[in-house]
């Protein structure tokens, strides 16, 4: 039997041991999931939103989301303050999902009467089924048993069975007991929600026939072995992995003129939950000669920021990525001690030389935790060519000449160019932080995802869940709800090319 | 020098040999390709549309029209009656896709405005960057150098480099030079289009860094194959490959009283174009003792269909394939000589009894050409635990009780088993013939597709050609045109949750 350890990330003293799920239990979970999916697809979105609520409203009782806190700052030593507003956050991402699906533009239910030339034909989207969500270690709600994945699974009608993270095992088991409670009350079939543990659960969930989909966030290393796994199906399945990544910053000439701002947000962005976030900016381009590498030093300084990592590998991974950063060619500016104790790590600052910023190179690898690389540019032409070699990524920001300042010369083009190489582009603002709204994309170029084209956070995160399929000439009492002529959920539909 | 050989299907006589690219060629292509990807996507889609009008206007052309037709006929033998309905199908899908890019609804524009706890957010598809499209043999014009991927490609603001198909090399480069002169009168740039041929050509193109997609039209072996070579690059490239499938044909219990009906629409679509469809049904599920085979022979000799394939191989693996299925339990029932010459091959009707169906059995493979089984079952629990092991399929049918049969009992639960199957359901209809409309959906689950979410043919297809990119507190001014205040492309647009 193997078993996830509980860690005080404070103290890195093991605080219990819980056994992890046989491939007997991931067997029994999927075969569940499976039985309620027709179930699940064919309820109301509407009926489904009673489900997300009900969960939602077990999450906001103030004596639980205290005592999950509590839990969740004790293995993950994110602070309570962070992981209160991220719970809060988590409530009202279970809602937003729901309300996504109720709108029901998701389902891109489209109709076209049959003409003398052609058929009848209505497509609507139709719920994969079974999907397995592996949650993230660095948001133990937003991203992780009750996160984005599972919400905006749920919300488009396919049952969800989660891998707990191991680096908060009882939280994890606490919300998966949560979400069995809230539902018992709702008429949710048995089998809408699972929670499996261990590493063999995980490959066992990717290979087993019953999953339709994987929704994954974490490391590239992590989410490429699941995707790499589901390539070797029989029925190969889609893996959507959103996965860490450099994030560039570029700050242009005549934004250097309010270096010491800039200094201090990027201090402050790429130090924020401990460096632990997938949206990071881990590479910050400055003109030659702006005094940037000083700057943000001493932002560092000013901010004192104290780092404790979610794990033991965690933490030992970010001291080892900046010796491989020194070996790839970067520099030490400024090293700010970690807090003593537990999962610990100090706070670091490098510089590279530009031209070190070679394809293949670690320079352009994330390395996760309060560790980011400034380097100097002298002209447009030499940042352009290091544009060029960085791999894709989740987002990528610029600081242009003033907070408004649209005529900032070197600001279009440089949309232009990271747009091609990210998901999200931010102008005179930070990358950490992601909007659950209607236009965010949380995605990117390969390698931030494996599907790019695809969102994990957003009203568009639903989509990924479904399939069209189009139903020619049927009659429409054999037609599913969506797309019958008394449109019982109230969809928005296109009817011969027209959005009505 | 490898050479495309050009043949006389009919007659089986090379016409003449064609040198193909060289890898150099391909790099050319690509390099130009890429050069002019930032220029085509810039381009307002009114802009791409007379591109793509000025193509169809040269296909348009009755004299042009009808030498191409008569080389594609040479070629292919599909017929002049058929293959000059197909290029008339084909100038009108490239006008379709142009109107569906102006139409703008594809590139999703979603603007969230700024509130106090979020930044403003704009998201918008931008264009991959230059597409590869691996022409199908089937479609000589409807599915190859100016079919529907490139077509769909082109109006979403993608380059195209097309690897021609050998089956009919000479029309291939007859419309690549027609493409190239009916865009020297017009806007476009150079690179915005280009043949290359050759299997090495083809390999060369997936592998090219500046490859940012591949659309393929064909069977699971090549498909695969390429998906599989997209998957072993740095970056991991989207490959959209439609593939043949045997989309089965349930026969209800009520609807065996119009049985010669059936027998004779169903003999009718399996050996249309000689059985070249990758929507040909080549699976009948009949209740037992309904007659319908009988029924489908004596149609099958009524129709005497006569049938050269495409190519000597494809003519091979035809009556190959029958011998396979023989020897995977199926038993011969009727075989109509094919002409004598060429690539002729006779049409066979096959009969297995149901217990043969088994997962990994040659009877759930395609087999391409005149070809097709009937199976009969005795009850809906043994259909449904047949349908339980079919593969993902592009297309499902029922024939029901009658043409406009809402009660037939068995509809509605067949309907829900068949679209967890197939991309599309037709109900008392065909599956051959794909209608170009908003409502349209030409893919499936795997191995229909390697894309199950995409589809090739209808409104939907543009979308595969774009990622989302979402932009951050951006100046008006800097935004791409399709986000800017003014909407200067008059796109649909999602603002504050509001389509207007």
């Amino acid at each position: 039997m193997t078993v996830d350890i509980s860690y005080d990330a404070r103290t890195g003293e093991p605080v219990t041991e819980l056994a992890t799920s046989t491939t007997q239990d991931v067997a029994v979970a999927l075969a569940a999931a499976a039985a309620a999916a027709p179930v699940v697809a064919s309820t109301a979105p509407a009926e489904r939103a009673t489900w997300l609520g009900a969960i939602a409203h077990a999450l906001d009782v103030p004596e639980t989301a205290a005592e999950l806190v509590r839990l969740a700052d004790e293995e993950t030593a994110l602070g309570v303050d962070r992981l209160t507003m991220e719970i809060g956050r988590t409530s009202t991402q279970l809602r937003y999902y729901a309300e996504v699906a109720v709108e029901g533009s998701y389902l891109d239910a489209t109709i076209d009467s049959a003409q003398t030339d052609r058929p009848a034909l209505a497509r609507v989207g139709v719920p994969l089924g079974p999907v397995a969500v592996f949650g993230a270690s660095n948001f133990p709600f937003a991203f992780s048993v009750l996160g984005t994945d599972t919400a905006s699974a749920l919300a488009a009608g396919c049952p969800v069975v989660v891998k707990g993270h191991p680096a908060h095992p009882r939280l994890s088991r606490a919300l998966a007991d949560l979400t069995h409670r809230a539902l018992a009350g709702t008429t949710a079939p048995d089998g809408l929600f699972a929670l499996v543990t261990g590493f063999a659960a995980g490959t066992a969930l990717v290979r087993d026939e019953h999953t339709a989909a994987v929704a994954f966030t974490g490391s590239q290393r992590a989410g490429l072995a699941l995707w790499r796994l589901a390539n070797e199906r029989d029925v190969v399945i889609p893996v959507f992995a959103e996965m860490g990544t450099v994030n560039p910053v570029v700050v242009t000439r005549r934004a250097a003129t309010r270096m010491d701002e800039i200094a201090a947000g990027f201090a402050a962005s790429f130090t924020r939950g401990a460096g632990q976030y997938c949206t990071k900016p881990g590479l910050l381009f400055v003109p030659r000669g702006s005094g940037a590498t000083d700057a943000v030093a001493d932002a560092l300084r000013r901010l004192a920021p104290s780092a404790w990592m979610l794990t033991e590998p965690i933490a030992g991974s970010a001291a080892t990525g900046v010796g491989e950063l020194v070996r790839a060619g970067a520099e030490v500016v400024a090293e700010i001690p970690g807090p003593a104790g537990g999962w610990a790590v100090g706070t670091t600052l490098l510089r590279a030389r530009i031209e070190h910023l070679r394809a293949g190179s670690r320079l352009l690898d994330e390395c996760f935790g309060p560790v980011a690389i400034v380097t100097e540019y002298s002209d447009r032409a030499e940042l352009d060519r290091a544009l060029g070699r960085l791999q894709g990524t989740l987002v990528a920001a610029v600081q242009s000449g003033a907070p408004d300042d649209g005529d900032d010369p070197d600001l279009a083009p440089l949309l232009t160019r990271l747009s091609a190489l990210a998901g999200r582009v931010v102008v005179n603002d930070w990358p950490t932080g992601v909007a659950v709204t209607w236009a965010q994309h949380h995605g990117g170029p390969w390698p931030a995802t494996t599907a790019p084209a695809t969102t994990s956070v957003g009203a568009g995160a639903l989509a990924r869940f479904t399939r069209p399929v189009a139903f020619q000439n049927t009659p429409d009492a054999a037609l599913p709800p969506a797309l019958r002529a008394d449109n019982p959920w109230r969809l928005p539909r296109r009817i011969n090319g027209t959005v009505s």
